[in-house]
C-alpha cells in the first residue's frame, strides 16, 4: 500500500490500517523510518487533537483495572479511547505492561477503544519516540482520548509527562507515612492525583491518604498553567466503578481552563521543544557508539584503564582527534 | 611560581601551595586549564595513593559532628586528613555545605587536618571534575584520608562513589517504616552504613534503625567486591564519640582485603573509565551551547514551538546540516 493511502484509511478511522502504521513507525529499518516520516508530516497537516492523558503508577495500585473501567466510562460516553504505554522494561522482563491484552478484556473488546502495548526497544529514547509517533497516529485516527500508561520505572515517568495534556498519579491508599514514597519530582509532575481502591475496608485508609496527598499537593509551588484547586487528589474505586466520571469532569475542566487562557497550546510547544532537545542529545552521544569513533574509544578505554593517560587526557584525545572538535 | 615548583612544594606536604593548586584546577581560564593538566601529570607520576571515602548523608543526620569526631580520631591516630565536598547547589543557594568552616571548628584548626568548601560551579559535572583534581591533589600532599562529603541531592551521590574507594551512608534514628525513604540505588551503593546518634533516647531507635539496614542490606545481591559480612550497618554517636574507632577499624577491613584481591585497582580503573566517558560525553553535548550548533538550536527551536517543523524533523535538519553527522 501506498503511504498516502495507508493515510487517507487512517483519516477514516480505520483501524487495520492504525496498527499498521504504528508496526511501522516502531520499525528501525531506514526504509520505514523514511515512510514513517512521511506518513506523520501528511497526518499532521490534517491537524486532529486528542486529549493525551498520561497515567502512572507502580504495580499493585490497580492500574490494568483503573484503565479497564475509566476506558468503558469514557466509550459509554461516546467517545473513542486509545491506550499505549511507555515500559522501557518490555525487552528485558520479556512482558510489556500491556503486552497481555486479557489484562483489559472487557475494552479491548470494544470496538471504540484501541489497545496497544509498549515497543518493544533497549533503550527509553526509542520507546518514547515511538510512543510520541504512536500518539500522532492514534490523534489522527479521530480517537478522543488517548491514554499513555507507565510504571515508575526510571526517567518513564518524565517521559509520559512530556507527551501528555495532563498527567494523572494512580495511587493505593497507604499508611500515613508512606507520603515519602511518592518522590518529590512524581508530585510536581502531576495534574490529579487519584487515590483508588476507595472501596470497601479500604475506604478509610483511601479517605486517609487523599486527605494527606491534598495537603501535598498544597504546599508545592503554585504553577501558573493550574487554575484555582489544582493540582488535585481524589478518591476512586475502579472495582465498584465509583467517581471515575467525576474525575473525567475534572480532567475536562482542567483541559478547558487550559485550552482557554493558551497553557495547552503552550504545553505542547514547550514539548516540541523537548522532543527536538532530547533528540539532537540523543544522536550525538550515539555517535560515540559507531564506527571509527567506536574503535577509537575503545582503544582509548583500555590505555585508560591500563593507567597509560589519564581519564581528562583520554577524553581531550577522543574529542580532538576522532570527534572533530 | 612555576608549575613545576607549585609540584614540588606540594609533594613536600606544603599546605599553601597545595591551596593554591586547587584554586588553579578550579579556575576555568584555559590558560590555567593547561597548567593545572601539566601539574596534574607531575604529581601522577609520583604515584602516590590515600584512602578515598565517600561519605554521604542528607542534612539532620549530623554530618558535620560526625565529619569533625571521625577526622580528629583519624588525626589521633597520626593520620592526616582531607576534607573535600560535592556539592552542585552551592552556587545557587550561595552558600556551600562546607564553606562555613566554623561548622567544624575543632578539625579546621587542627595541623593534620586540611578542610576545602566544594568548588562553586553550576554543572555537576564541573564540581566533579574539579573535586576529582583536588582529590588528586591531596593524595599527592601525602594525606592519608581523603573524606569527600556529600548531600544527598541528584546524582551528586553517583558522583562520590565513582570517586571513592569506598562509601559510607550516615544515617539518622527512624521509626522502622522509614526504611524505604533511602532510594534502592544508594543503598546498592554502600559499602558501610553508619546510624549515628546512637546516645542517650535515641539509642533505642538507632539499635533497631541499624538492624532495620543490617536486614535490608543482606537483601541485596552479593557484590565480588565485599568479603563475607560487607556491606555492613553499625551504629555511632558522633557527639559521645563512640564506635568511630570500630568504624575505621571495619572500613580499613574492607580496604585491606580489597587490595588483596584486586578490586582495589579494579575500582580505580572503572573510575577511570567512567570518567573518561563522562568527559567525552559532556563536551560532545557542551557543542550545543556554543558557536553555531547554539544559533542552530535556537532558530530549529523557534520553528519548532511555531509549529512549522515536527521536533524530528528539525532534529535531523540539525544533526545533517550543522553537526555533520
Amino acid at each position: 500500500m501506498r503511504i498516502q493511502d495507508l493515510g487517507d484509511k487512517i483519516l477514516k478511522g480505520d483501524r487495520r490500517a492504525l496498527a499498521r502504521a504504528i508496526t511501522l513507525v516502531e520499525s528501525s529499518r531506514q526504509d520505514h523510518r523514511a515512510e514513517a516520516a512521511a506518513l506523520l508530516d501528511q497526518l499532521r497537516a490534517v491537524g486532529r487533537q486528542a486529549v493525551r492523558v498520561g497515567l502512572s503508577g507502580t504495580p499493585g495500585v490497580g492500574k490494568s483495572t483503573f484503565i479497564e473501567a475509566f476506558g468503558m466510562m469514557l466509550t459509554g460516553q461516546g467517545l473513542r479511547v486509545a491506550v499505549l504505554a511507555v515500559d522501557p522494561s518490555s525487552t528485558r522482563s520479556g512482558g510489556s505492561i500491556l503486552g497481555d491484552k486479557t489484562r483489559m478484556e472487557r475494552l479491548s473488546r470494544d470496538p471504540n477503544a484501541f489497545i496497544r502495548p509498549s515497543p518493544s526497544q533497549s533503550h527509553l529514547g526509542g520507546v518514547a519516540r515511538r510512543t510520541r509517533e504512536a500518539v500522532e497516529l492514534c490523534e489522527a485516527a479521530g480517537f478522543d482520548v488517548i491514554l499513555i500508561e507507565t510504571v515508575g520505572v526510571g526517567q518513564s515517568e518524565t517521559v509520559v509527562a512530556e507527551m501528555s495534556d495532563l498527567f494523572v498519579l494512580l495511587l493505593a491508599p497507604a499508611g500515613g507515612d508512606e507520603l515519602q514514597g511518592v518522590k518529590r519530582g512524581i508530585m510536581e509532575m502531576a495534574d490529579i492525583i487519584l487515590v483508588n481502591k476507595a472501596d470497601g475496608d479500604l475506604k478509610p485508609a483511601a479517605t486517609r491518604t487523599c486527605s494527606d496527598y491534598a495537603g501535598a499537593l498544597r504546599l508545592l509551588r503554585k504553577r501558573p498553567q493550574d487554575p484555582e484547586g489544582f493540582p488535585k487528589a481524589m478518591m476512586v474505586s475502579a472495582q465498584t466503578e465509583v467517581g471515575l466520571a467525576e474525575a473525567w469532569t475534572e480532567m475536562q475542566a482542567l483541559i478547558d481552563w487550559r485550552r482557554e487562557n493558551g497553557f495547552w497550546d503552550r504545553r505542547r510547544a514547550d514539548q516540541a521543544l523537548y522532543w527536538f532537545d532530547q533528540e539532537v542529545r540523543q544522536a550525538l552521544l550515539a555517535r560515540l557508539e559507531t564506527g571509527e569513533a567506536k574503535a577509537a574509544m575503545a582503544e582509548l578505554s583500555a590505555r585508560v584503564a591500563a593507567g597509560d593517560i589519564s581519564p581528562a587526557g583520554a577524553a581531550e584525545a577522543m574529542l580532538r582527534e576522532h570527534l572533530r572538535m
